[in-house]
Protein backbone atom coordinates (compact mmCIF):
# COMPACT_ATOMS: atom_id res chain seq x y z
CA UNK A 1 0.00 0.00 0.00
CA UNK A 2 1.87 3.55 -1.09
CA UNK A 3 2.38 5.61 1.92
CA UNK A 4 0.43 8.14 0.98
CA UNK A 5 -2.99 5.72 1.03
CA UNK A 6 -1.91 4.67 4.85
CA UNK A 7 -2.30 7.64 6.85
CA UNK A 8 -5.38 9.30 5.70
CA UNK A 9 -6.18 12.46 7.09
CA UNK A 10 -9.06 13.00 9.20
CA UNK A 11 -10.99 15.42 7.43
CA UNK A 12 -10.15 13.69 3.92
CA UNK A 13 -12.16 10.80 5.37
CA UNK A 14 -15.26 12.63 6.68
CA UNK A 15 -15.56 14.62 3.25
CA UNK A 16 -14.91 11.22 1.22
CA UNK A 17 -17.56 9.31 3.54
CA UNK A 18 -19.52 12.32 2.95
CA UNK A 19 -19.25 12.44 -0.82
CA UNK A 20 -19.95 8.36 -0.62
CA UNK A 21 -23.16 8.69 1.38
CA UNK A 22 -24.76 11.75 -1.01
CA UNK A 23 -23.60 9.30 -3.87
CA UNK A 24 -25.72 6.18 -2.00
CA UNK A 25 -28.54 8.56 -1.67
CA UNK A 26 -28.58 9.42 -5.23
CA UNK A 27 -28.83 5.86 -5.96
CA UNK A 28 -25.59 6.57 -7.90
CA UNK A 29 -22.60 4.00 -8.59
CA UNK A 30 -19.38 5.07 -7.09
CA UNK A 31 -18.66 3.65 -11.46
CA UNK A 32 -21.08 6.39 -12.44
CA UNK A 33 -19.78 8.99 -9.84
CA UNK A 34 -16.29 8.99 -11.51
CA UNK A 35 -17.61 8.86 -15.15
CA UNK A 36 -20.52 12.00 -14.46
CA UNK A 37 -17.06 13.32 -12.96
CA UNK A 38 -14.70 12.94 -15.13
CA UNK A 39 -12.35 11.15 -12.17
CA UNK A 40 -10.52 8.01 -12.95
CA UNK A 41 -12.35 4.98 -11.12
CA UNK A 42 -9.80 4.55 -8.64
CA UNK A 43 -8.78 7.65 -7.97
CA UNK A 44 -12.67 8.27 -7.15
CA UNK A 45 -12.30 5.05 -4.69
CA UNK A 46 -9.25 6.81 -3.13
CA UNK A 47 -11.07 10.13 -2.82
CA UNK A 48 -14.27 8.23 -0.98
CA UNK A 49 -11.81 6.74 1.19
CA UNK A 50 -9.95 9.89 2.03
CA UNK A 51 -7.02 8.71 0.64
CA UNK A 52 -6.06 11.56 -1.39
CA UNK A 53 -5.47 15.46 -0.62
CA UNK A 54 -8.91 16.54 -3.38
CA UNK A 55 -8.53 19.41 -5.37
CA UNK A 56 -10.83 22.31 -5.36
CA UNK A 57 -11.85 21.81 -9.21
CA UNK A 58 -12.30 18.25 -8.60
CA UNK A 59 -14.71 18.30 -5.20
CA UNK A 60 -16.69 20.72 -7.50
CA UNK A 61 -16.88 18.42 -10.73
CA UNK A 62 -18.00 15.77 -7.91
CA UNK A 63 -20.78 18.29 -6.12
CA UNK A 64 -21.68 18.67 -9.66
CA UNK A 65 -21.84 15.28 -10.75
CA UNK A 66 -24.15 14.84 -7.59
CA UNK A 67 -26.57 17.68 -8.16
CA UNK A 68 -24.91 19.19 -5.17
CA UNK A 69 -22.55 22.03 -3.94
CA UNK A 70 -19.20 21.89 -2.34
CA UNK A 71 -20.48 24.07 0.47
CA UNK A 72 -23.08 21.34 1.15
CA UNK A 73 -20.24 18.44 0.52
CA UNK A 74 -18.14 20.10 3.51
CA UNK A 75 -21.44 20.74 5.44
CA UNK A 76 -22.40 17.44 5.81
CA UNK A 77 -19.14 16.16 6.51
CA UNK A 78 -19.14 19.20 9.68
CA UNK A 79 -16.41 20.58 7.74
CA UNK B 1 3.75 33.87 -16.08
CA UNK B 2 3.04 29.65 -16.07
CA UNK B 3 -0.15 28.63 -18.05
CA UNK B 4 -1.09 27.32 -14.77
CA UNK B 5 -1.54 31.34 -13.90
CA UNK B 6 -3.15 32.53 -17.37
CA UNK B 7 -5.94 30.61 -16.90
CA UNK B 8 -7.53 30.85 -13.68
CA UNK B 9 -10.68 28.43 -13.41
CA UNK B 10 -13.28 30.97 -12.58
CA UNK B 11 -14.97 28.51 -9.43
CA UNK B 12 -10.71 28.95 -7.79
CA UNK B 13 -11.27 32.82 -8.65
CA UNK B 14 -14.35 33.26 -6.21
CA UNK B 15 -12.84 30.76 -3.82
CA UNK B 16 -9.86 32.73 -3.30
CA UNK B 17 -11.68 36.08 -3.71
CA UNK B 18 -13.62 35.03 -0.64
CA UNK B 19 -10.76 33.96 1.08
CA UNK B 20 -8.98 37.47 0.92
CA UNK B 21 -12.70 39.27 1.54
CA UNK B 22 -13.06 37.13 5.13
CA UNK B 23 -9.06 37.94 5.74
CA UNK B 24 -9.49 41.21 5.21
CA UNK B 25 -13.18 41.29 7.82
CA UNK B 26 -10.67 39.86 9.96
CA UNK B 27 -7.80 42.82 9.46
CA UNK B 28 -5.35 39.86 8.96
CA UNK B 29 -2.14 40.71 6.33
CA UNK B 30 -1.83 38.13 3.71
CA UNK B 31 1.62 37.27 5.26
CA UNK B 32 -0.02 36.40 8.25
CA UNK B 33 -2.79 34.09 7.05
CA UNK B 34 0.09 32.52 5.16
CA UNK B 35 2.21 32.79 8.28
CA UNK B 36 -1.29 31.05 10.37
CA UNK B 37 -2.24 28.64 7.82
CA UNK B 38 1.67 27.35 7.06
CA UNK B 39 1.18 27.78 3.54
CA UNK B 40 3.64 29.68 1.31
CA UNK B 41 3.41 32.94 1.04
CA UNK B 42 3.81 33.37 -2.81
CA UNK B 43 1.48 30.07 -3.03
CA UNK B 44 -1.06 32.06 -0.75
CA UNK B 45 -1.27 34.98 -3.40
CA UNK B 46 -1.78 32.72 -6.07
CA UNK B 47 -4.15 30.88 -4.12
CA UNK B 48 -6.26 34.40 -3.27
CA UNK B 49 -6.02 35.16 -7.26
CA UNK B 50 -7.41 31.74 -7.83
CA UNK B 51 -4.28 30.68 -9.47
CA UNK B 52 -3.56 27.33 -8.18
CA UNK B 53 -5.95 24.31 -7.69
CA UNK B 54 -5.71 24.08 -3.74
CA UNK B 55 -6.08 21.33 -2.30
CA UNK B 56 -8.67 19.92 0.66
CA UNK B 57 -6.15 19.96 3.26
CA UNK B 58 -4.84 23.51 2.84
CA UNK B 59 -9.12 25.24 1.98
CA UNK B 60 -9.24 23.69 5.96
CA UNK B 61 -5.84 25.46 7.24
CA UNK B 62 -6.75 28.58 5.73
CA UNK B 63 -10.42 27.77 7.23
CA UNK B 64 -9.07 27.24 10.26
CA UNK B 65 -6.52 30.39 10.14
CA UNK B 66 -9.40 32.27 9.51
CA UNK B 67 -11.32 31.29 12.42
CA UNK B 68 -13.94 29.53 9.84
CA UNK B 69 -15.17 26.56 7.96
CA UNK B 70 -14.33 25.51 4.95
CA UNK B 71 -18.03 25.05 4.50
CA UNK B 72 -18.32 28.95 5.14
CA UNK B 73 -15.68 29.78 2.66
CA UNK B 74 -17.28 27.47 -0.52
CA UNK B 75 -20.90 29.16 0.53
CA UNK B 76 -19.54 32.76 0.60
CA UNK B 77 -17.71 31.84 -2.90
CA UNK B 78 -21.49 30.51 -3.56
CA UNK B 79 -20.07 27.44 -4.32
Amino acid sequence: MPSQASKPDNALVLLGAAMRSLRKEKKISQETLAYLAEIDRSHMGKIERGERNVTVLNVIKIARALDSLPSELFARADL
